[in-house]
């Protein structure tokens, strides 16, 4: 797709309204809920992730907008759920009230619910056909599959879990891996999968380097996420700065000390952009993607 | 299938233990309170729905293993988040105490949000080949597809927002009817049209058959259910009896009386029988079915 020269950002904030303009929601308030948690700004790195692996390899901008949306939408239910009082008890997300805080907790967890429920939705093809063409309706399936794993109790719930476990508990770096690549690394993986699956590669050495990219990214943002708990400030960061120290929470600072942590970010950011070789130039993009999770200052 | 045996409670049970056999599950506290909510008894109405419905239209029962067990898992998830101290919080669910008085309200929010992706996960086919056969995808697709809409801000999340707002104040008839029709309606529906999806029937007059039953016998579940909170006990129906009446909140019996409410159930089972005729004598364990749902005393 070189030589395209598509504005990105814009694309999925477009997407994501439209994916939210719900005509037959019962309850005004729940839509609203549900709008303000996705709409209100977001690095959007994930659906970033889908666009850039699945152009990368010869996907249509049009073919990856269902799951850019989705994986977002996944995202956002996740910290909607992990911010309620009984999870992580956050006031501030992204600069703003959490969901829970602008409107109310039951409020918070049913637009979680729905968020999660929407996602599905437009990987199965919301308002198209009831019997897709078969070449889709598996690339479509197969996305399903990937998201529905990377976000269960063997990836992101399973690694939120382990995560309230760990409170006030001293987890070793083998542990905290685990912990983070299940919570965090597992999402951003499936973006990149899913990318590759909407462009139909679900094998193959060009799949084996955007999953090796994508673990390396994974695990390099959630190092650089830790060092911002430390090192920025609440206003730069849009939450609560300090706030894992706060919560006796394990993290790589905490384990690595700063420049360690810092050390270990450089590090799987060297492994992400070699991962993308086999790619060449159509891994460019990629290569900036890794640039920005490590050089980031929120 | 006239002739065929089989022993649905039992099978069931053996496919939603199968189900939440997660190895791979990072938390065995998490991976736990999943199978106390789900392993815990319960009427099993919305799997029998899917392997009757599938059945009576010539699926065989392993077709229909996986959308029964999701449709399952989809309603022990909705009634662990219902539970919550912040929705309705109910400390009795099936005569024991509900998950997040059994585990914590974290676990439990976290269990629910994990069987929502454990459900789509199964409908994708979880373990079997990266690429399914075309016209499995095409139908396991479109039961993504039935599952995602009936639970959404269109069905069931939106049913239980207009549920949660309508707490103290009056809702007419056809606002209640309205709200039941999304909270409890749309996955009764959704469980028998899946199982019309997994046997290839998506439209003609079968398919509008069963979906005119399954709008009947939702309607009639929902009355019995408000029927059994007013002359049924704790014990009995395993749920605090009275809780609607406690929590304010509109029903059935509080807008027609008892005996309305009685004939409502009566007139919607007979709506039920009727729109079995055209199935004919495949339609006898589904018409049971009906019988069952407004003979019930739990």
């Amino acid at each position: 797709m070189a030589g395209t020269r598509i504005d990105w950002p814009a694309r999925i904030e477009q997407v994501l309204d439209r994916a939210l303009t719900l005509p037959e929601a019962g309850s005004a308030r729940l839509r609203e809920a549900m709008r303000y948690s996705v709409l209100g700004g977001g690095k959007r790195l994930r659906p970033t992730l889908v666009y850039l692996a699945g152009t990368a390899l010869g996907a249509s901008a049009e073919a990856l907008d269902d799951p850019a949306a989705a994986v977002e939408l996944i995202h956002v239910y996740s910290l909607v759920h992990d911010d309620l009082p009984a999870m992580d008890d956050d006031d501030l997300r992204r600069g703003r009230p959490s969901c829970h805080r602008a409107f109310d907790e039951a409020t918070a967890i049913l637009a979680g619910d729905a968020l999660q429920a929407l996602a599905f939705e437009l990987l199965a093809g919301r308002g198209s056909a009831v019997r897709p063409d078969p070449a889709e309706a598996q690339r479509r399936l197969a996305m399903s599959r990937l998201l529905a794993q990377g976000i269960g109790t063997a990836g992101m719930a399973g690694g939120q879990a382990i995560d309230l476990e760990a409170v006030g508990r001293r987890l070793d770096l083998a542990a905290l891996q685990d912990m983070h690549r299940r919570k965090t690394g597992a999402l951003i993986e499936t973006s990149v999968l899913m990318g590759a699956a909407a462009a139909g590669v679900f094998e193959g050495p060009l799949h084996a380097a955007l999953h090796e990219y994508a673990s390396a990214i994974g695990l390099a943002f959630q190092i650089q996420d830790d060092i911002l708990d430390v090192t920025g400030t609440t206003a730069s960061i849009g939450k609560v700065a300090g706030a894992d120290a706060a919560h006796d929470k394990p993290t790589y600072t905490s384990l690595m000390g700063l420049e360690g942590a810092r050390a270990a970010a450089a590090a799987q950011h060297a492994r992400a952009l070699a991962a993308l070789a086999p790619l060449g130039a159509a891994g460019a993009e990629l290569a900036r993607l890794a640039d920005f999770v490590v050089g980031r200052a929120n």
